[in-house]
Parts: C-alpha cells; structure tokens; sequence
C-alpha cells in the first residue's frame, strides 16, 4: 500500500509502498477515508527537537483519521468490518491508576499513534480497538477526521463552567476555530477571539459569529478585552495557542475567581505572576490535553446532534494523501484551516 | 396611596388607600411600577392553608416586583432617589451560617416580602436595602418585575451542567417557559417540554424552538422521553410544576448518573421509588428555591445582555392594580402566562 | 468441588458437590480463600421476593470474596495464577455510556455475581478479569472478603465533602459501621450514629470512638440531632438502612445546603417531604450503589495503607462454608457483624 | 494609647503614644489582646518594596489579633461591649461583584487592616464590623490572635480534596506547620513535609506526626516524593513558602490529574513548565488568598470543637507590645514559630 513514511532521523519523508499491516488480537486493520494534518505531523516532518526525542523511523506517521473497518483482531467483539470509525490517538495502557479511574486519556504509559506506533498517512493502518470510536455509516469521512483536534479543544473547554459566562480564546487555528464554534453553541454570554494572523482572525466570525475580534499585534488585547468587561476581566480564559505572550495575557484577562484552561502546548518554561495572576485573584488553572475518553466524544456527538455547531467549515483544503509536503507547506504558513489528505 | 390589602382572614382582599410606607434606616422607598402575579398571591387571595399558616392580617401582598427608588433610609448607602431597582423577595437576616457563607437565600430565619412584611401591590413599597438589584434606567419596568420568577428558574438549572445535555422540563406555566428558554440560550443538545394544559404547551416553542412537546395526558411522557434518548433518559430533569406525578415522571426519566432539580412546591408528601430511580441509578438531586443572592441575577443579567433570550413574551396580560382580582382569576385559570398589574 | 447451591425456587439451598467451573477466555478461576455473607445471600436463601425476581435455580450464590488465582483465560494478561485478588460482584458490560464514561458500576447492563452468575459460596469459582482487584499476597483473605462491602459504604460517604464536617449515619450494621470507622479516620467533626438495635450499636465506638449514639426507639433522634447542632442540622445525613423512617429522618436533620447521601435499599416506595427536607432546605442528594470502579478501591488501599483505620473488627464470627445456613441464621439475627465462611 | 506606628518611609517604627481611635457607625472599637507579628509586618518594618507601594505613613501596623469590644457604632446591632472577637484583615467593599456573589475575600476593592488603615500594635483599635468574628468569651486571646494566619492555610488546603490523599506541603513556616496539623486531622492518607530550615522542619512531628521530613538542600525532594508515591507523585500539592523553586518542584510532584494549591506569594515571576507539569498532567491549579468569608472561620472552628488539632503550640514566643522590635527580629530569623505581642 501507498504510506507517507519518515524514513530516517532527518527532515522530509517519504511517499512509498510499504505493507499492508496485520492486526493484533484486539486491533481493527481500517482503510483510511481521510486524514487531517496536525501540527505534530509537522514537527515530525521537519525532524525539530520534539520529533528527535519521540519518533523512531522508519514509520508512518498521521493520525487525525477517519476510516472503515476492514479486519478485526480475534478478540475484538464491538467492532465488525464494514463499521466507519475516528480514531481516538491516544493508546491507554489500561492497567494503571489514571486509567482505572476513568482518566485513560492521561494514562502513566501513554502510547500516541502515528508517534510511537505507525499511523494513518496510508491506505491501511492498525489502530487498537480501544481506541476506535463508532460513527452512523452516513457521515462524512471529512468530519470523522477533524473530530480529533475538535476534540481537544472541547475537552479544554468543558473543564469548567462555560454557559452564559465570559470567555477570551487566545489562538484561533483549526482547534482554536472549532473551539470558539462550540463556545458559541453552548450559550457563552460574550466572547473574544484573540489572534495575530489576520487570515485566522478572519475565519472567526463563521464560527463564533458574535466574538469580539483582537489582534494582538493591532491593539493592547488586554486593555481591550479589560475594557470590555468593566474592568472585571472575563470568566474564562483559554489558551489554544501555546504561546508564552498569549499564555500570559490569558492570566492578565482572566477575572478573580476566573477559569484559565491550558490547551496549546509552549515549547519552553512561561513566566507567570503567580502573585498578581493566580494567588491574589484565587484563579482556578486547568491543564489540558487529549480528549477525555469517551466523554468528549460524546460531547462532540452530542453537539453534532443538536445541529448548534458544524465544524466541517474549518477544512480549508483537500488533496490525494500523495500530496502531503505541499499539504505539509500549507499548514505552515498559518494561512489554512485543516488539511485533509485522502489516500 | 393606594394598594391591595388583605383585610382579614378570610378569602379575598380590598383595593384600598392606605399609608405611604416610611423607610427605616435600612430601607428604601419605592414608588412601584410593575409588579407581576405570583402563584404566592393567589394562595393569599383564597386563603389557603398554606397562608393561613403564614398571612398576619391585614397586610399589603403581592412582590414580583419593578419600582423607582424615591427615597433612602439614612444608613442606606448604595442606592438612590431615581435608581430603578427589581426586588429580590428574600430578607435574609444577614448573621446565620447560611447567610455568612454565600447562602443568603436559604438564610435560616428568612423572611419574605409580601408574606411576612407588606408588599407590593401598592403605589408605594418599603424594600430592605439588601433587597434591592440595580438595574439600568431604561429597563422596561415589565421585565424588572418578571426577573424574580425568572431568577427561580434560573437557579433551578444552575445547580449543575445543562450546555450540551438533554434536559426535561417538567411544568410549563410562566417559571417554566422562562427556564425552558433559558436552556435553549445555554445550549441543551435537547429538550422536553412536559405540561398537561394545552395552553401553555403552545406557548413552549416560543422561547424553546427546538423542544420537543409532551403532554402526559394524551401520551406516556415517560416512553416517548426514554425511546427518543435511546432508552438511556435524559441527563438532566427539571420540576418546575410541584406536582406528585410529574416530580416521579421526573425521576424516572432520569439517566443513570443524571441530575433532577426540584424547583416546584408540592403540597403534601411525595412517593419516591428511591431504590429504583435514585440509589441504582445514582441520580443527583437538588433541592432549588428562590434565587441565590446575587449570583442568580448576574446570571440574568448576563444572558439579557447576550441578547440570547428575551423572557418578555411570558406576559400575556397586563393591566391596572386596580383589576388585580380579574388578574388573579386569570392566573388561577392556567391560560395566562405572566400578568403585569401597574399601580 | 463443594458448593452452596439455589437448587429449586424455594426456601433453602444445598451443601453439595458440583463440577468446578472453566473459565472463558477473559476469565480467572479463583480458589476461594475467605467468603462473607451479604444481606443479598439471606434474600436469595429465604427467596423473597427480591430473589424471585432474579434468581434462576439452580446456582452457586456468594459474592463478597477473596480467592487465589489459580487458571486464566487465554486472553487475560494482567493476572497470573499465584494472584491474591477481591472480588468486584458488578459486571459492566463495558460498551455503554456509562462504562465508557468511567462509571462502569452503573453500567446499563449490569451483571451481579452469585446473582446473574454463579457466585462464590464455593472451593472455586470463576470470574471475569474486569472484576478482579489484586492485593498484596500477605493480605488477611478475610480483609480482602470485606472490602466489597466496606467499598458500599466508602462510595456513597465520598459522594462529597466528610473532612470536618458534621456527619449523621442511619443503620449501624456491617457497613455502617465500617462506614463510621472510615468517616472517623476522614477527620468528620461530629458524629451521629443512629441505630435500633442495641447489639449493634454497642459495637460502634469500636469503629468510630467520639460517636454520639441514638437509638430512635428510646429518643427523638431527630430532635438528639438538632440539639446537638444548634438547631441548625448536619452538614451530610447517610442513610444505610434502606429503612423508610430512617429515611425521612436522615432528610429531616440535614441542614440547609447540606448533603444526604442514600445507600441502603428500599424495598417499596418513601414518602418524602420534598418541599420541607429538599426544596426549601436546598439539599443535595446523591444515589450511592456499588463502589465506583475503581476510584473506591483505591480509596480503600489508601485508608488501609494510612494505618487510621482496620474494618477486620466488624468480623464477628469465622465458620466453615458447610455451616452456611448457621452463618445465615445469625446474621438474619441483627446480633452479628459479618460472617466469614471458610470452604 | 501606645501603639507602634510606622512614622515615615524608612525602615523602622517607633513604640509611641496615639490618640485612641473613634469608631465609625459601621466599626467596632476593640482592646487588644494579642496580636501576632506577620511578614507583611516585617514587609512594612524593613520598608520594602512591598510596603512601599502600599503603606502611607504614619499608620499603625500589624493586623493578625484578638480583643474585647469596648464600644459600637451606632449602625453596629451584632456585636456589643464585652464580645471577645478575632479581625478578619480584609475589609470587603460589599458591592463588587465578588462581594455579592459570596467570594468577600477577594473583592475588588479589597483594603486590608494594618496595610491601608490603622492596625493593631496598639492598645485599642478600630475594626469595620464586617471584620469581626466572634468567639466564645473563654476563649484564649492567643488563639484568637492565631486563627487569622491558620486560616490563610485552611482557605488553600480546602480548594479541594484531602481527606484520603497524599499531600505535599511545601514551606513550614508557621501557617505551613498549621496547615499540616489540620491536614492530618482530615484524614490525608500520607503527607511529605518540605522546609530547608531545620529548625521549622523539626517542629513539624508536633503537628503532622506521620509527615515525611524533606530537607530540600540535603535531599533530592521531588525523587524522595516521587519514590514515595510509587513513582506516580502526590494527589495534592500546596505550596506555602512563595519560593520559585519550592513551587516548581511542587507542579513537578504532583500526580497526573493531581492538585496544587497555590498560597505562598513570590516577589517575582517564576517559570513553570506549563507542557510537563500542568497541560499533559492535567492538573488543576488552584490560587488562594486570605480566608474565605466565613467558610473558613466556621472551618477553623469546627476543627478546634472536634479536639483534632490545636494550633498553639505555633506559638514559640511571647513578649510586651513595647518589644516588637526584638519580636521583629525573631520572626526575621526563620527560628521562631509565631510570636505574640500583648499591648
């Protein structure tokens, strides 16, 4: 089968035939309707810091997946061929204690797909069975592949309280996107987006039609977002950019007794004012990362449900899997949505 | 002035002039301008055991309340001449362990406006200081009056999650539509509208688009709830109606995990299948009444200024003091929704 | 083997030989080291109603267990024979909502063992993998044959706050009493156990050694407890009687804003003052089956790794299996603290 | 009076007379009884750049304090001459949001006693009623002057769970040592202790009997923890020192979905790894500041009526009003607990 495959210890990889995988006793051997392109995607396709320390070539990288099973192992009893799954990337090892009770998703020895084991930037991948979530057979392979990242923003998000509240998104990227759609549907009182890329900033309004628009480059985001809210700051702050700036304007915003959920990952330490921040404002921090397993795929089901929210807007760009490095470029340059690949 | 007084105890009551209250230190002055009918007040105009137990006549009743601050009792510090204010019916004592830890509404020697002191429906109204809620002066005065059952709605649903879950609501009179949207602003994926008048089921789709309508006369409320959630029942029950049967419907749909608020008063003890719909399932149940001072009313506040819901439709009458009694008839028929009576 | 045995519907049950099971593939088959009597073993012995509704003769009935894994299936990897382990009786079918939202133990398709399945009043018995908690193999089997139970009470006291918090506990049997030992240990400020039975709660300063007793059939347990609280209630009423009147007095001395859990079962309906003991009072309720899996048991382990408590001393008498019925007899008596059948 | 009053910007105070305060409407005038010195009188007396943003001599300091009430205001109906009373530091403004929503403790428009009014190195002082807590008259004044500096560390240690978990307490001073006695009375299943200094660390077995003493500059404390806890670290971390170092080891203890309570205030920005330590851990961060109005005061209470924990032994030192100076110097040292002043 075709497979985009990191071939060696270096930037680049390669687009070539590799075999078909053989599943396990509890994996499902899928063919992949579509995958989406992720940010570790690439890291791991320009070989920065982060990918040297994880990934081991030769593998198949991708795992932002949509796909229809086509084989089960033989001691797997909820799934059948010819079932359309998304693939949940995170490997639970099942046995420790986050995993025991009901947190899987922050497992001790938690193994990523398309990180420590091949992925789906391929016509077939090998996905455990516990980590294949079930779609109606009608839906759109499209958005069976951004449930993932859309997952990570909602699992951020549902930390806290969210309804008829006050909340400031710092990155509007596709998680970022689909995040403030959410927000929206789930009756926040008033909403800022805060981005610096004009193009991003741009994409907002078809998903969070009443955010109030910040470019931080622009404008003091702080004073306005301050200004906004009487001087009080808002309920909620949620960083979905990683970013150190944005990470400490999101502690700036945030009202006493507020909410900060961290989702985007900052590549180094942040500086924070604990004191001003988080002491004297008794704010309530909370990490985030993944998605809880299952309750936010229910959430994101749920939301699909109710017809408040559709995410397939935040696809920007579809191309044959062949295609990836342009697809790879693309995401680069911030000036896309979500890619999707299909093989 | 003049104001509706109930004479003696017995049923009915008299438009009659009485004195213009004088403020103590601690209270303000207002000169009403909406005030809107309680289910309180018809209990008090027939004379019903449960005021028996409490009317002391004679006294002024009524306390859903709109009216402008014409003057301030000498300790009074927040509040002034020209000030529109809605009233919060709730006197707490301000030095119980409830009311020093944030639970003012359930002080443990509350007293309340228009029961135990007089009330509003008068041209004038004597008001604690600590009952009084600002609002901007061009507020319509309608929607000053209605926040208080708003509020009792509000901090019925508030007592845990609602955005993204499937919510019934059982009792669709005028607290019950106002809930009913209130939900639909915060973002339930689904909701069921349970009332047996054909009348005010009719009135759901204004302010719940969306729900599904339910009459428990004509259907098995509790099948049709469970078939259309999969069998699983809903995530979140809401009694706003007081009565026995709806409160067991209402647990009973309830899915396992689930949350029922109680808002509703029933009148006499209720059969509960507590190992079947409480224990096995291990539902959480809460207890609501009145409004939690202030956060109740921020909320309102919040959500009014989203622009997501406007709760003025459930006024269907208005009218002058003077036809209180035709009001109350009308309230007392279950036709009506919210009846506005103007001093 | 030997084995308790339901041979027919009726009364009794049989000492007698039966083929030791095999286990499937996802399977242990346990040597049964230690095995207590639950309140269900008297309903399924007597076939009372309870057990009639459920029970299909003829099977092996037992649950609360610790064995040593002495065979496993061919797909079981995280047990070995050698394992010391105790017995979860829930079985979650772990494909619905529940079990994939961490509540496996109100699973929707709930299997019991020695209930759906055949229990543990054996030499040996089987039982799935999903079930199985390993223990350290110096531990007591007796201490391993309790933890099933104590784990009832653990779940519903640690539905909320307990650390110096006024508690009240209604039923002082086995799993009360092993509740007021752990609610002693969790720092509980004041505590009340109420309880008929004399022989019962003389045993509670065993467990819980500043208790105030109650025995509500010589004083007004009720109005024992307002006293003793300033008139103002406990801040968490536990009820593990399943007892209608303990019941409704476990709502009657919570204080407003305070928190009743419910564990024991009631075998018909309860008449509940919902507007008095809930609305106004704004309490909490929360259903409380089981134990959470497999937050409780972690719970236990911590507690007993701690050294602040040791439930062993609810032990009460130790006997071989063959004397089953004798063992039944006494704890029907209200005169035992738990029995240990040795096969 | 005497009183020791801060009589210009520099370093210093002088021991000297002042007219005896008169008390507003809404004050109370006390006697003081005992008062304890605090850092931020340590802050003011070495005129750092804390106290010089904030403090406008002449002003009298100090602040945490027990006295008799000599006279009212004339608004004053809750407290009369003769009521022993303990000051709550923090003069809520009553009309912010967070005064009206329950959360006094950190208003907007926060004051503090002995920071921005007048406080209580003095013979008399003049309390906002809104300060006063009352305590039983045979109350000694040394644990009233006491409860203030205790409840700093109950307001953090109760953002969440305790009872049952492994617990980190980084920082022994004072409020550390009597945050780890009500940490053992509520039940925590294992605590680790963590001071440089050994003269606090050996203080610690008085009130944390079974804590682990950690010396950070003698061991490795984040591997003695982590070894500990079988590799998984603590389920709550609760920094009391405002040490940047103390504080990242305690994000890098804590257990995966683990806690941090944030109480010690650092004097600048510190880094933390927000990827390892809070975002892929999906730990919850909680600030905390003062004491809750009046959870925490109720808290403390029922802790000392338990018979749990006693807080005095905190007290090392005992000394004349007139030698603040040389009590200064004490609490400088880091070798003394708290010392206690009687004007």
């Amino acid at each position: 089968m075709k497979a985009v495959v990191k071939t060696e210890a270096a930037p680049g990889a390669k687009f070539m035939d590799v075999d078909v995988p053989e599943p396990g006793p509890r994996d499902v051997l899928i063919r992949v309707k579509a995958v989406a392109i992720c940010g570790t995607d690439i890291h791991i396709y320009e070989w920065s810091p982060y990918a040297q320390a994880r990934i081991k070539p030769p593998m198949v990288f991708g795992h932002e997946c949509c796909g229809e099973v086509v084989k089960v192992g033989s001691q797997v009893t909820n799934f059948a061929p010819g079932d359309l799954v998304a693939v949940e990337t995170h490997i639970p090892d099942e046995t420790c204690y986050m995993c025991k009770t009901g947190l899987q998703h922050i497992c001790e020895q938690m193994a990523i797909i398309g990180v420590h084991t091949d992925g789906t930037f391929a016509e077939y991948a090998k996905i455990p069975a516990v980590c294949c979530w079930k779609l109606p057979k009608d839906t759109n392979p499209d958005l069976g592949a951004i449930l993932e990242p859309w997952g990570v923003a909602v699992n951020g998000i549902l930390k806290g309280e969210v309804n008829n509240r006050t909340v400031a998104v710092f990155g509007c990227g596709p998680i970022g996107l689909m995040g403030l759609g959410s927000i929206t549907a789930w009756g926040a009182s008033q909403i800022f987006a805060v981005e610096p890329v004009e193009t991003r900033l741009k994409m907002v309004p078809q998903f969070a039609p009443e955010a109030v628009l910040v470019n931080p480059t622009k404008e003091d985001a702080v004073k306005t977002i301050l200004e906004a809210t009487e001087g009080r700051g808002v309920d909620v702050s949620i960083d979905i950019s990683g970013n150190a700036k944005a990470i400490q304007m999101a502690f700036r915003v945030v009202r006493r007794g507020g909410r900060v959920s961290l989702i985007g990952l900052p590549g180094a330490p942040v500086e924070l004012d604990l004191t001003a921040d988080i002491i004297y404002k008794e704010a309530r921090v909370f990490g985030s990362t993944g998605r809880t397993m299952w309750q936010t795929w229910y959430d994101m089901q749920n939301l699909m449900q109710s017809g408040k929210f559709d995410p397939l807007p935040v696809i920007t760009h579809r191309m044959p899997l062949a295609d990836f490095a342009k697809g790879i470029e693309l995401a680069k340059s911030g000036q896309a949505g979500k890619i999707i690949l299909y093989p």
